[in-house]
């Protein structure tokens, strides 16, 4: 029984980079690049107008302007401007030759189709220079980006519509177990329907990952050893549940090994999800998740997203975040660190100094008990040791 | 010009829910129920053993107990058992009649292969009764949950493969102005490329929301009225980028007029994003956003998404974290709330006391300076008639 964390280090030593794709723009959230990119334009591309006005030289001191173009966005201004001449300009369009400032409408005293009438002349240019965002040539996204919106837009201005991102993990998720049958059948004496796959598959949606579904395999050798290696042929990452306890019905472990497995643990010191199995085949990663699914999706959250993350190249972000307790909380068996369904009270105050939220512990007989999961919006962490946590304590809770 | 408040409550009084529909379980992710979902099974559907070992009833004083059946999950018992004997029982598994207690292997001192010999018996069950976390017809998903991982495994136990959700919005994206080439051509003399409508697309995809792009209209009043038509003849959102300033090319709000779309107002007191039009038509929204891409950006967060959230009965998270202003700022001009880009350095303190982030203001050239929004991880919100912020003050920052 490894401790929880020498267990994510484990796993995180086996999770290696899978190379790269091309995808197009539209379909870059959240995908990590894996090149540089650089700008093959300036921008502005050219001197352009901040407003709608009029284009006129900055030393250029006369009171009245003839009108000599009209220059709207996209249009490439075809007259210089010359003392006492000016260009009808709009937002967005480019200065014509001669031209350094843009008069807005509202510093004009009179307006005709062909001259206008200035005012209080302001020292603002309202213009802005070619390459001052942006020069041609420049590096504008560094490899290891994580693409958002806003760096869609720069793919886009830069002409990027193939990206080279970090390839994704192909999942493949297992479930075995006698007692189960598919959700859409009516469970028969002694079974119950296949929780855990449509979950983790709900799971890894969240993480933007299209998993495939190889079914339920019975406790059978051959039967479950046949789904494995149809499996393992297809997967970067295999997740099995169920099938991983001591019983003697349990022999998924012996399976993976017969597949050529290396089995690195069986058992992790924590609450719930004791027995998971983590195991490689080169570079392939095998989860064998507890079949609880209480279970399953803290062990999915806590050990493969950090897998997944490392794979792709993402960072994952610390998830735990400080609360109060509000009631008094206990346990019998303090030997393993345990998450423990919460209900989150946000803090009502808008004060700074006071933002913590507080988390009240929900009725929960274990770790089959996934309704309790539906009334909670985290798992609060008790450490190896502590058995007993006053209401008013601060504890870490994690998000779910 | 309305203040942003106003122009929230305007947007938010016209988003209509817009029915429902059915989708399958590995796909509900982050939908809204529209139905209750009550139990067709008791859960656990029996007496269930929660642990490897023996099952007896726990009357029986008895020392040695003569196993009688082996029974792993999914089986249904065979044999009572009565006193003296018990079963072989996996975790998961069916306990048989008579029994009520489940002895651990670890409190047992001898196990051959049709007996056991028990030592220290403990009081604890380490039986799940029949219906304790849910009982057969019980409500257990009220309509109007936000669907989780957590939901998709009570969805499966229950057998609903197919769920019924409300319907998300058809959106249409448009973008206009004769100055724009797409993102995939080199842009000519005065030309640039179309970065908003690949950042609209992933901003929607961020929703969950796969959008249509109908492509630009250039500055022509039949061409874009075609296009609108278009839009709106598809869409439940139709949002469109460019022509809404105060420029003589900016007839979209004339073409929108045209095609009987009800304008409810064309200009909001917020920077960046003042020239935003918002209409309907029947029960559609209609969108005018600006032509700057930072303008975009912002206008959707604050004003798009709140209505797609409100049209499938999801709330708005409220997103505003106060945080640490890292230097001075000033602005010159404060007739309007102002949301300027700013790096989040994380408050390295993991005292729940002073947990603040710090914000440091980027260098910014105005709404089309979209690289300076590629280096920001959120924006700091500058109230109306505010000029200046000391170092040190506390801010409101959204995340973007």
């Amino acid at each position: 029984m490894i401790k929880p964390k020498k267990a994510l280090n484990m796993i995180l030593k086996k999770a290696n980079p899978l190379g790269t794709e091309l995808v197009e723009l539209p379909n870059t959230l959240g995908r990590v690049l894996a090149e540089n990119i650089y700008s093959d334009v300036n921008l502005p591309p050219f001197d352009r107008s901040a407003m709608d006005g009029f284009a006129v030289n900055s030393k250029d001191g006369s009171k009245t302007f003839l009108i000599v173009e009209d220059i709207p966005a996209g249009k490439v201004p075809k007259k210089s401007i010359k003392i006492g001449q000016c260009s009808r300009i709009m937002t967005g369009a480019m200065l014509p030759k001669g031209a350094d400032q843009v008069i807005m409408v509202e510093h004009t005293l009179q307006i005709t189709s062909n001259k206008i009438q200035v005012t209080n002349k302001s020292q603002k240019s309202n213009v802005s220079k070619r390459g001052e965002d942006v020069k041609k040539g420049q590096l504008i996204l560094k490899k290891g980006t994580k693409l958002r919106p806003q760096e869609a837009a720069m793919l886009a201005t830069v002409g990027k519509t193939l990206v080279r991102v970090t390839r994704k993990p192909k999942v493949v998720v297992l479930s075995t177990g006698s007692e189960l049958v598919e959700p859409s059948k009516k469970p028969g004496s002694g079974k119950i329907r296949n929780s855990n796959s449509s979950m983790l598959l709900v799971q890894l949606k969240k993480r933007d990952i299209d998993a495939k579904y190889l079914g339920i395999a019975r406790d059978n050798f051959a039967v479950t050893k046949k789904l494995i290696k149809k499996g393992l042929a297809q997967a970067d990452i295999l997740l099995l549940s169920g099938g991983v306890s001591v019983g003697d019905y349990d022999f998924v472990r012996e399976v993976l090994k017969s597949c050529g497995v290396k089995i690195h643990f069986n058992k992790i010191a924590i609450k719930p999800g004791k027995p998971t199995v983590f195991g490689t085949k080169g570079k392939k990663l095998i989860f064998g998740l507890p079949g609880n699914p209480v279970s399953v999706l803290v062990i999915f959250e806590l050990f493969v997203v950090p897998a997944i993350d490392q794979m792709v190249g993402r960072k994952t972000k610390e998830k735990l975040v400080p609360m109060k307790l509000l009631k008094d909380f206990q346990r019998r068996d303090s030997k393993r660190e345990q998450y423990f369904p919460v209900k989150i009270m946000m803090s009502g105050n808008r004060d700074v100094q006071s933002q913590v939220s507080s988390a009240l512990p929900l009725e929960f007989h274990g770790s089959a008990h996934m309704q309790a999961l539906t009334q909670a919006d985290g798992v609060m962490l008790i450490k190896r040791g502590i058995k007993k946590l006053k209401e008013g304590t601060i504890i870490n809770v994690r998000s779910i």
